[in-house]
């Protein structure tokens, strides 16, 4: 297929020794959209195959850039299409935000401004932290009159930006004077996705709008707590003591699932379920090349039971 | 100043001899706030000089990055201040978009999508443009249902963006939707200022926080029409057959105004009345020097009327 390139480039190989693979990881991250489920549908032989790494001894891990969710509400969407995932094993990026807090011991007596939605509120809630903004800003607005001046708290230590419907020019300019004018302030992302699925009928503008937004006016580039960065692999090896070379990041997308899993140092296996084909993965302008491909992650049971 | 830096650069000389530099130009361009007004206070002499440059035969062109105004409504604020300036002498970047357009024969059956304010709306008008958006999208809300899809004008072959106060995702969400699915739709941007003058209590987040916003969820660049680009002088170039080293721009920032001029193979001239003082011009840490520098451009009459 890369034959009319000067530079041949070995494409990664099909999945072909799976206990071999099994074996040599400890924890699985698992991407949701593509892998786990397409749109509202499961994708077949998930709850077998997630049933028999379990049986294995092997942790789960389900990583998603959503935010506008919590770890809480996110498993609501596992349990409703039959799947026992505990919430523990959720990595939403609004999660990760609270916990990217945690780690660097991010002061109680200071306050986090949210651009974004409940998820996010819910994680900093869980974890101790004062907050305020989120969706209870969504209706203010700016008025103007001459020498009219936006007040800001300047205890707020970090502002914490994810995807938001509601988003508006009062959150814009309230997270810009708290990062421009509060020394030290931290500017935290919970991704930069230029598209989100909020409704399976088209692609919705991401997180990256909100997070542009304030790059733009603040000339500053915010600190990435979901993929493709490193945080929750590093975050993850910290909690649990794991190498990161006994983690399999398992996804559907080159460019961030894939990427990340490289970032992290990590095994790294595409499925062919969700938005990558066969024909993408070989193409010669592709540059990203995981440890493995294959179809489906059901392919990772036995032969016989695959075959149930 | 810089004798503890290693390479000496030599600073900007203070402007000397003004009949020189007025002889060699042709056309003066003049950022406004901090060289014509500052907030809402005319700067001493102004209207000395500019009669003085018109009596010479000199072109004035007033400069602005704001795009929330139409030529003609920004020409109430010179009125205001006592200052005689046509409409024509006025170049707002909603203006630029709009000559933008034309300078590229848009197509008078496309339409043009708008985030921004009336201004850009108003010149887009005058210049016989199909356009929607702006304002009247203000107030749209997303309503998510399962499988809802927004629909988009087809038609839409460009996106200007520009300072919004009434931003919001159904905005983003239409233009991202233009610019990613309309074949050869233009991405436009009135400028990428960080920040913007509504009030003079304090600085706002501009228009650089919209189109960052769209850099964000359709991962393209824009074309920007406003300042530091150089498509004004390139207009200005054509549209009157100057050279641009017959053109000399006026301006109190460095790193926009100063730099602007420099990118379109003008003359440039800084003046200390607005931002920038004597001290961050001849810090060892700046990189941008002005062909001259002087303290308003009141200097740049004689210096018996200078004294009256």
């Amino acid at each position: 297929m890369a034959s009319n390139s000067s530079v041949i480039r070995a494409s990664a190989p099909k999945l072909e020794n799976v206990d071999e693979l099994i074996d040599s990881v400890e924890t699985f991250l698992f991407d949701c959209d593509g892998v786990i489920w397409k749109g509202d549908k499961l994708i077949d032989g998930v709850p077998e195959t997630l049933d028999m790494l379990r049986s294995k001894g092997k942790r789960l891990v389900f990583v998603t850039n959503n935010s506008t969710k919590s770890r809480k509400q996110y498993g609501k969407k596992f349990e409703t299409l039959g799947l026992s995932v505990g919430e523990e094993e959720i990595f939403a990026s609004s999660f990760a935000a609270a916990a990217y807090l945690k780690s660097i011991n991010f002061p109680k007596d200071k306050k986090v401004y949210v651009i974004g939605e409940d998820g996010i509120l819910k994680e900093l809630e869980l974890a101790g932290f004062q907050y305020f903004g989120g969706p209870a800003d969504g209706e203010k607005k700016i008025e103007l009159k001459p020498g009219f001046l936006m007040e800001h708290d300047e205890n707020v230590g970090a502002v914490v930006v994810g995807f938001d419907r509601y988003f508006n020019y009062y959150k814009v300019q309230y997270g810009t004077l708290c990062i421009r004018e509060n020394p030290g302030c931290l500017f935290i992302a919970t991704n930069r996705d230029a598209v989100t699925h909020l409704t399976d009928a088209q692609e919705w503008a991401g997180g990256g709008s909100m997070v542009g937004a304030l790059c733009g006016s603040t000339q500053r580039e915010p600190l990435v707590v979901g993929k493709p960065s490193t945080f929750m692999m590093d975050y993850l090896a910290n909690e649990f003591g794991i190498s990161k070379s006994q983690i399999c990041m398992v996804g559907d997308r080159l460019d961030t699932d894939i990427l990340f899993g490289q970032n992290g140092g990590c095994k790294t296996l595409l499925v062919l379920s969700g938005v990558t084909t066969l024909d993408m993965l070989q193409s010669p302008k592709n540059s990203i090349q995981p440890d493995f491909y294959t179809n489906q992650i059901s392919d990772l049971l036995p032969i016989k039971a695959a075959a149930v």
